[in-house]
């Protein structure tokens, strides 16, 4: 049977809609990176192959009108190769651009007066301290969860940045008092929907735990995230990751074009989640609300620790039982994420406490130290 | 790799299962009647086979621990030789005799005192008459959807139902004032989660409509379902499908040992779907909560109609924005079970008109007439 909609690469995210997709009746051909990845274990239409050739891609794409993403990973140039041989992209190549290109993106967000940290190109190492030490180097390209990004004490510190040979831009290191992402869905039509900002905690540079809604967060994130949407022509889920300043301003420090780990409390905690939300916006359809079920909905990451097999904690863990449970069959490395938690209710330290509880499970088999 | 459980039967109830699975991280393993069936759509590693073949079942549930079903059409002999090779099956041949067997279930309801329709075992056409007619006649195996009932007001109409050649029971036809459908999961532990007990309309024996909770219900019903679960010995969901009298007794029509029809609106309406909790409990994993999220939520089947490529109508159903919509993957046939809708919402019956209109338009194309 013809796909209605082809989803490039093999992750949680990719899985996660499928659970969507099932619902709509929204019939998907997977692009896996391998036979057993996380997406390809509940998507038997897949198409083993490697996001970067573009023969793969054209394997996985072949008789799909839209085609959709997992992750930021493919080569400009090819999404524009698959444009030509029309194929709709969503989001397409001119819009995400500026979610794999740093710069790209701090020139475009800049241009069109959305406040963003103050950054430059770096050219040589005298660029560096432009704003001052500390300063935060990224890569232009390429970088996620913390990869491609390295904070600078010391100009010492850089030499691993400029070893890697790649472009890099500097920016200031913000003195936040925490992080906000905003998401919107958008579709072709123009219509854009927009999820409750939330907070979200990170460890190491990668998220580890969102309060939904992120609590007394002032105005202006969702007027951000749908204005970006709009200028930059997304289609499907956009998250604005942002930093508030101790000072109260809101400035944008990431792009993500395609459902993102801040949103995953909407599978349990939205009336629409974000994966269905991400289906109905890429294959041009009406978006659905993004209601919250209750006052509060706490997600937090598990990240690989000392428990190899995450199955065996199931039963502790939904002994309690509003502990939603989400793993995505991958294998436990350090760090990684395998899977997440949702609690829902209506007191924010209660349900923060039970979803943390939870997550300490899986990742450590126990809830001490 | 191996499954957590094989699932027999490849029809809407083992799709929607997979996106419970997909969130717990269980893998299922599928005995499909066909490749292309529901939830081989969704599934990928499934055996194609017959549930009436032992080696078919074997080939499925080869190196499954625990086996669960998509109906009741799985032979009881095939299901003992299962149990005696070591697979755990869920429910077992010893409780599922009661969904596949009406007389069984009859007599064994009757035996610990639970209220059902009157009724008696058809030896000779006389028999038939013995509650005077109107009066149902059911063939005590294989009967579902309305197939194998028949309304019998004149002796002639039995005819039919002698021509089958099947054991057949005969039951008064009881005045009913409505339909209601108790549901529990129950697992092998003995711990038991009660549904909201819920109205159903049917429509030509077909379900076609479901308000949860059921308006004004009567007290009792939720502790008939328990009592069954917990006498049967069931494990799994239960639903108790029950006809409130006009003097307003409760009396039980039908037992169904899987995620039910009158259960689909817990999917979008209630803390854990019905797929979840009978994950759950197959797996004996602790239950989850079974709370609505909103006063009201009423789920309408779509029935084929009109309407041969559903999809066309997503952007128009979609358009009212908190309908929420399931396709099986089915082909249209004139009415066949292609999917459902749910709306949930403070006001019955604006919920119920939205749930009625969307229904309407996969069906029809329009809701007109």
């Amino acid at each position: 049977m013809k796909p209605d909609v082809a989803v490039i690469g093999g992750g949680q995210l990719a899985r996660m809609m499928q659970q969507a997709a099932i619902g709509l009746g929204v019939r998907i051909r997977l692009l896996a990176e391998r036979p057993d990845v996380s997406a390809a274990q509940v998507i038997p239409d897949h198409v083993v192959g490697d996001q970067t050739d573009l023969d793969d891609l054209r394997a996985a794409v072949s008789d799909a009108a839209v085609v959709t993403f997992d992750h930021e990973h493919v080569p400009p140039e090819h999404l524009a190769a698959l444009e030509a041989e029309g194929h709709a992209c969503r989001p397409g190549p001119h819009a995400l651009i500026y979610a794999q290109d740093k710069r790209a993106m701090r020139e475009r967000l800049t241009g069109i007066g959305v406040p963003c940290p103050r950054w430059a190109v770096v050219e040589s190492a005298d660029d560096l301290t432009r704003f001052g030490l500390p300063a935060v180097l990224k890569t232009t390209r390429g970088g996620y969860d913390g990869k491609g990004v390295w904070v600078v004490r010391d100009p010492a510190e850089a030499d691993e940045a400029f070893a890697s040979g790649q472009p890099l831009i500097v920016e200031e290191l913000v003195d936040f008092r925490r992080e906000l992402s905003a998401q919107v869905a958008r579709r072709p039509s123009g219509e854009v929907v927009a999820y409750p900002v939330v907070e979200s905690t990170q460890v190491d540079g990668v998220c580890k735990e969102v309060v939904a809604p992120a609590p007394d967060h002032p105005e202006g994130a969702e007027d951000i995230a749908t204005r970006i949407a709009t200028e930059l022509d997304v289609v499907g889920m956009l998250a604005v990751e942002l930093f508030q300043t101790q000072d109260g301003r809101l400035l944008v420090n990431e792009l993500a074009m395609r459902p993102h780990n801040t949103g995953h409390w909407s599978i349990d905690g939205a009336a629409t989640s974000q994966f269905e939300n991400h289906l109905r916006a890429v294959l041009d359809l009406p978006l659905g609300p993004t209601d919250p079920h209750h006052p509060w909905s706490v997600m937090v990451n598990i990240l690989g620790g000392s428990v190899e097999d995450l199955a065996s904690q199931r039963p502790v863990v939904l002994e309690d039982d509003g502990v939603h449970v989400h793993l995505y069959g991958k294998t436990v490395k350090a760090g990684r994420k395998v899977g997440h938690v949702t609690v829902v209710g209506d007191d924010l330290e209660t349900v923060r406490a039970r979803a943390r509880r939870a997550a300490d499970l899986f990742e450590k088999g126990s809830t001490d130290g």
